[in-house]
């Protein structure tokens, strides 16, 4: 262990999200505890900051923003989607060295995860003492050897949110635009988009659809089940992922599907919601309308889930944890111990088998018709959120007995 | 006043907002303290619902369902946008004769408010003794002779929380995102998208530029003011309203703008965000996405502002007291009568004056420069969001000293 003393750099990676801010703080915090760590060098825009020599001295940020970390969202080191080149990785070994730096921290999602691996192994190979420990993050869900991922649970959270009350709104305005397509962030992976079905308390409730990318989209089928809703409920609710790919395996909006949408054939630009909002138009002679929350739901502080709030900053705390133990080239994950009530502790994973792996949807949690999430994903994604939605109400709706004759 | 005796009937027209079931929770209650009102009726789907004589007993409702309606979001009657023939006015009236119904409520915007105030006319030329009382609703706060409308608050205070962390989100991954538009709602009035720079605390905070249709958009201009913002900062958030129209009174996508998007000169069918991206990816060679919250933004009931609820539960209670004081023809106003604290009083106005006129911002909230709004809006706005935004830190970012040639 005698080697393991020296600076620490902490960065973020990839998409920001609600908690990634959250993770950074208890990294920071633990960090604080421990002699071995000898400065806390924060690295902007993820790795560039690096490679650029960019960084900032954390320890000599006020202990009331460092506490304001975890409820302030987005990425506050920046963040970056940079794929290393060899010059690169030789360079940050050489910053490292410059700067006596024992500790790398990296929190982001699967591509992160791959490079954080190359450097440990590039230091490994040089014989620089270097310690690297992953911290798991994305909205998206889809690292695998983790129960879950932080940042997803706030984003679920604000899906659900956002989708049951979408759906209340078309609900009452359905004689006016009768179907809604919402759609939802997802890089190849629907998770996200699955935590849609949370927004459901009785059977008719929206999302009455629910498209994942796990399942290719069959178009008739599609308009067909549109329209067995709307004939049904006078309106129609749909979730679907940003990415959902025909059958062919294009996204739909570079697919075939979109050009039936324009009368002259020329394929349309819009996202998917958009491209079937048109066929939905033209084919059923139904009025639809999308929202596309984009951005806003993967950051929306207002709405963070706090249980995800408090693994974001317990992944981050492990992780500086186990580097002063001397754990390296692991990435922390998230282990379920519990139901009612959730519990969760944290374990370890090599990097290597996280590095560039995506954990989709499992079958069982996909209904056979394609269309919807099984109960098992309600169960699975329930405690992620952080408690129940707040309470809504319906009227009985006691009809009042007609007078009039017409 | 010995006329004013009988049932009434409530209806909720136009789009959805998260409040617009208070202004029904707080008629409902007060018109179970006047024994001159002896019914509650509610009619399903605004003004439809008393045409196909479809209405329900809102006294039935168990005492929980009408205290847990403000804090449920949307249009829980249902709502509709219907045009009324002379028909339908007879009709109307015909059905109030046959349930005895003396005071007729509606909650809606300046279209609602000429439908009641139409009825109430019929009603006095047939010597049918009705009284009539608008509820004012509209997320776009576009009516006149009110200092601002239930809704407003809610959706302004969803769009500030939204902006500010989508904001966050551009300024994390500017490296890759450069340039974000965000799309705000808004029929013909910018209010809403105003509401965008309550989300700044620092200068250089997002939304760095504002457009409303109250200015037309000028396309080079735009362009410049991005690149502007863009040059200095690295990356650009913008917020601007789905019904910006060109300086020839065209909505974007309809106009020739939307056209330079397309190589082969096809016009492009999304919104305004979307072509402006396209444009921007074009023109300035800038990576740019958009976030369109939809009608998410409307109805958001985590992000509803407690004044904005407190204010449609009052507007909805001093319309049924009004009415039972034999006031009628007239929409319950907001009059703010102070400032820290803000404080808010109800007055009445005639429905004439509403019907059909709207509101745009005045030239004093709009900045000169036609991409901005002015320090008056940003006061005029800020007590509506019902408290400050949940406070966010930013580091000091110490720089660490380089120690590398490279």
């Amino acid at each position: 262990m005698a080697g393991r003393k020296g600076r620490m750099v902490i960065g973020q990676s990839g998409g920001p999200t609600a908690v990634i801010n959250a993770s950074l703080a208890g990294a920071v915090l633990e960090a604080q505890r421990h002699a071995q760590i000898e400065g806390i060098y924060g690295s902007l825009e993820g790795i560039l900051g690096i490679i650029r020599e960019n960084m900032i001295d954390l320890v000599r940020e006020r202990p009331e923003t460092i506490a304001g970390l975890s409820s302030t969202p987005s990425a506050i080191l920046g963040s970056c989607r940079y794929k290393l080149t060899p010059a690169d990785f030789q360079r940050i070994l050489n910053v490292f060295r410059a700067h006596n730096v024992r500790f790398f921290f990296y929190i982001g999602g699967n591509d992160s995860m791959d490079t954080a691996h190359r450097l440990g192994q590039l230091a490994a190979e040089e014989k620089y003492d270097l310690t690297v420990v992953g911290i798991p993050k994305t909205v998206d869900n889809d690292l695998p050897y983790t129960d879950h991922c932080p940042g997803y649970g706030s984003a679920a959270r604000f899906t659900a949110l956002a989708v049951r009350d979408a759906g209340r709104d078309t609900e009452a305005i359905g004689n006016v635009d009768s179907v809604k397509i919402i759609e939802i962030m997802g890089r190849n992976a629907g998770w996200l988009t699955a935590a849609a079905a949370l927004a459901r308390e009785a059977p008719d409730d929206a999302p009455h659809l629910i498209y994942v990318p796990e399942r290719p989209l069959n178009l008739d089928r599609f308009l067909e089940d549109v329209q067995r809703v709307y004939d049904r409920l006078g309106h129609a609710v749909v979730a679907l992922c940003e990415t959902l790919r025909d059958e062919s395996g294009n996204v739909i909006e570079e697919s075939g599907l979109a050009a039936d949408v324009d009368a002259f054939g020329h394929p349309q630009r819009g996202g998917v919601a958009e491209t079937l909002c048109g066929l939905i138009k033209k084919r059923l002679g139904l009025k639809a309308r999308f929202d596309k929350a984009g951005t806003i739901q993967r950051s929306f502080m207002a709405a963070a889930s706090p249980v995800d709030v408090q693994e974001a900053m317990l992944v981050g705390e492990m992780a500086v944890r186990h580097a002063v133990a001397g754990v390296t080239d692991r990435m922390v994950t998230l282990e379920r111990i519990a139901e009612e009530p959730y519990q969760c502790t944290t374990g370890l994973v090599e990097l290597a088998k996280v590095a560039n792996v995506e954990k989709r949807l499992p079958d069982d949690f996909l209904s056979p018709s394609g269309n919807d999430v099984t109960p098992a994903f309600v169960d699975y994604a329930r405690s992620l959120l952080g408690g129940p939605l707040p309470p809504y109400v319906r009227l009985a709706k006691h009809p009042v007995p007609r007078r009039t004759a017409d």
